[in-house]
């Protein structure tokens, strides 16, 4: 192990997930087990450029492996886009005598990541943390299986009442550019049709899949909606159904809930153990790397490849949508 | 008891609420207990007109407690509201030699077995089943308890990540004229806010109240909307707040989730002894009454009551809101 | 109001409960609203001797509407019961110039509050915090709604594998003294059977209702055992079933994840009212009295009274198992 | 494709593991999607003997996706180690016309497949479904990633009493040879410590462990105890550490609820992706083999393999609930 890492700091940046506190308690205990000294950056980048870094121990981390949303905070941070506002985070970062950085995030977090540490010789090693699940180099990132099951919680209770009228219900779930969280829930949801920004949206095939439906006399339907379809969010499908589709139709924005809650057992060992895996990388001399979990072991990728290789949506789980829903 | 009820039918109407499986259950096994004969009216009103009326025995209702929904379906009938639609109804209560009737849900539930009652001389009983809470004579209503932990979950989850980033967030929860729910759940939810359709909205008041609350650092902020209020939904309120206050602003339409989910502990109770009290009262004579729970003991309230008394908003819990959000 | 208590102290005492937090956050923020200063005693009765009180503002109290626990801790003290004890409490309270005391707790809480409010005219009132709903004076206590859903959660899972398999299920709840629980959760979690307390156990009784479920091919059961009934706790009872019987037998010990959990809606706004109610009561004079709810209003009854007219368990709910069992 | 299989039948046999249900509806509709007819066995091997085969349509398995257990139960079957008993299974398979099976269980399910293939020409494929995660040839089992979440959701619910208290609380959980779900749910529910049948128990190391916590003023602390320990059980354990230390121990055990519970995102969209693949492959020509997922893609294994390859247990977790209890 390098003997020259003594002081890491860690931080979460870009949207919020949860799990990413158990990442954050990973770390630091990890840290410490290997006698290394942890610190802590508030609001992510911003926190780094307003001097916002504090020592952890292992009492601070405490209590938070269960906990939603990030102890650390986050924020996006126009500032860390400018050589000024990276400079004056090395300072601060210098000051503290910070040998190494693990940032928690999504693509935006490491972008940042792999400037600043090219720019000023910082090891840096990357932990996936966003519900979107659209980072290449490992198999699930931190947050996106609690999303997936605040979705289909949510679509559980709506088939309940789906199931007592006939009805048309429309979900709408996060997903600005990938449908990762709209084809997952689709599938466990056990909804008759998924719209995802990755494909086009044809309302005239929806509306013949659901009058054939209809005609089978499935008395209820549920569709999902990522937000980013091209079709213009939940609201504006339903209305276009609606104009050729005598149906009584509803909708649900889920809306930011899906950010929140307890992490789920997935997210925990994941987040755990990516924790503890970027720890011992860092100090075995990895840089620029992130660290994800493929088949159940720990692999490293360039955080280069992790952002530019975002993962392809899988055409084999759109199909699964059409057979399940026959 | 009286000797005359042998054969007793229940059917569930109106907007579906957590619990009714429950109440169903309860019906049907206390009625098999006093050695009667059970019968199941498929989808409310309408289906006494289409006569789908069939024998219920125990089996039929084991493994429902826990099921939202109903597994009686319901709908809401414009035929029950016509002389002729009551008359093809009562023909089919008398071909199956029907001699009493359990209705479960809400106002208009109840209203048109009061009429049908007087016109065919039939005894009724009615079960509170609306996650609204608005009918007198009961403490609460099969269902409310339900949608608030359903409200208060999604809150939870949503203050999480509110706790993270600086943000409002605008919930709009179910009650078009009633806004118990919403209030209920603000207090439940801890929100900054309240908007009710028993209350004129003042934006500006809003906006004050989220000014000072920014002022005194308090860096999120919940505001739960009615779906009913005067301002017009969460969006809209979102989008006037937006208006006079630079806010990082989103919002949650939790829709009809509200109305699904496995019924609590409270509703699968209170729909339990409702149902028994339903069956021993109509046995013993009772008529054209609402079942109830008041302080813990079952209570008979005249429909006519029931639906008139709608619950007004308690003031005080106007104030807790304000009180808690200081 | 009285114009002399300007400093209130709260504490949490006995057996913790959820939504005790809850409470917490509604006396302080009601005291802040009033004008008032108040202050949390650490450890109970316990803290109160080891001068364990430090002040309380708004924000020590935000973000924890929604946990299980108390933030201020929980013991039993011995010390409290002997007057060195009360008088080194006393002082420290002098010392730190606290008017007024309100204890969260149950009956052995309220006992302690007694004695000490008597010995040095200190006002006092009590907010019923304890899952064991056996506290006279209020419909329901703190703690106890949540409990029940943790156990019908519980009991939900395990009919799942139950209708999978043929066989009887023993579920030990909490209840030292009283089936409260037990009798709740049986109803809301529909079992074939309940054990408590407050009746004799004869396992002759129970194995021939069993008996007659296989016969009536009932293929699974889920037999509900209080800790405190008289046959000895799950594992014995399961033991004595099996003697007389050929079943597969299967036992949970639930224990103390019964006490834990997020609050449910239910106790959380009873939990605000209350201590609300607490807050308001105790400016307008109101002493050694337990503040409840009644039929959804606010109700004060003497703290002598509430411990000593434990409710009792309502033989019609014992019925109405039995009922919802054929 | 084959032409020669036109009728496939489906069953669950062994101990039932939430996501079956999700297995089953993937397998009937994907069949019914490629013109199969599809067909369910009842109690598993047994019902094959009994001649429990009934043909099943997409509505059959509507509305199931989201329960426990099985629709087609399961039993554990001593006839079908027999020549005799195998050969009476087949010839009701032949009078169906029964071409393929899909069986969906864990080891001694598989078992019974291969040996029953191989005797009678029978195309089978297995769909690896057991909470225990103990099979060869996938990342995951159906039914492994809902345990874990029960098992996490109880020990947080226990975590918020522990730290309200001073206390050491046991959890005994599912794994009579396999220590994965004790292991997992240790990292995930931030335990102190794991007993599991996989390592020998040093009740001395166990005591020195907590005895440092407890200098180290951890205020209490979670230990989880495979039911397959060595040390026998978490109530043996407990008495054993009580022995020796001096400390408030509570004791729970889990039990069957971990067979339990509405299955995670996790396990349905496993399950079904598994469920599709399987008739993918039997049609394919396939035999014999288990279907698995590997890092997100679709891979089949000899069913011998993956019956005698158990996954052992991954050293680099049990390091991690050392290093994140420090």
């Amino acid at each position: 192990m390098s003997k020259n890492i003594e002081r890491i700091a860690v931080l979460t940046s870009g949207g919020d997930a949860p799990g990413m506190n158990a990442a954050i308690r990973s770390v630091v205990r990890s840290g410490i087990y290997f006698g290394k000294q942890m610190f802590g950056i508030s609001q992510g980048y911003q926190g780094m450029i307003n001097n916002e870094i504090t020592p952890l121990n292992s009492k601070s981390v405490s209590n938070i492996v269960q906990r939603g949303g990030t102890i650390l905070k986050t924020a996006r941070c126009m500032a860390f886009k400018t050589p000024e506002g990276r400079k004056t985070a090395y300072e601060n970062l210098k000051h503290h005598k910070i040998d190494a950085l693990i940032v928690i995030g999504g693509d935006g977090t490491f972008t940042g990541a792999e400037i600043f540490s090219r720019e000023y010789n910082m090891p840096v090693i990357g932990i996936p943390g966003t519900i979107d699940n659209d980072l290449f180099g490992t198999d699930f990132t931190i947050g996106f299986d609690t999303a997936n099951n605040t979705v289909i919680e949510a679509i559980d209770k709506i088939r309940d009442t789906a199931a007592s009228h006939d009805r048309l219900f429309f979900v709408e779930v996060m997903g600005r550019d990938a449908g990762h969280i709209a084809l997952w829930s689709a599938i466990g949801g056990g909804a008759e049709a998924v719209l995802i920004p990755e494909k086009e949206t044809h309302i005239d095939d929806l509306v013949e899949k659901l009058m054939v439906d209809l005609k089978n006399q499935k008395t209820s339907s549920i569709v999902i909606v990522a937000e980013g379809d091209h079709g213009g969010g939940a609201f504006k499908i339903a209305e276009k159904v609606k104009e050729r589709f005598n149906y009584d139709t509803k909708v649900s924005i889920l809306g930011h809930l899906q950010r929140g809650g307890s992490p789920t057992s997935f997210d925990r060992v994941l987040a755990s153990r990516l924790g503890q895996a970027a720890v011992e990388g860092i100090l075995k001399g990895k840089n620029r790397k992130m660290v994800g979990i493929i088949s159940n072991r720990i692999e490293f990728t360039d955080l280069t490849l992790a952002i530019k290789n975002q993962i392809e949506v899988d055409e084999s789980l759109i199909d699964l949508v059409n057979i399940l829903a026959i």
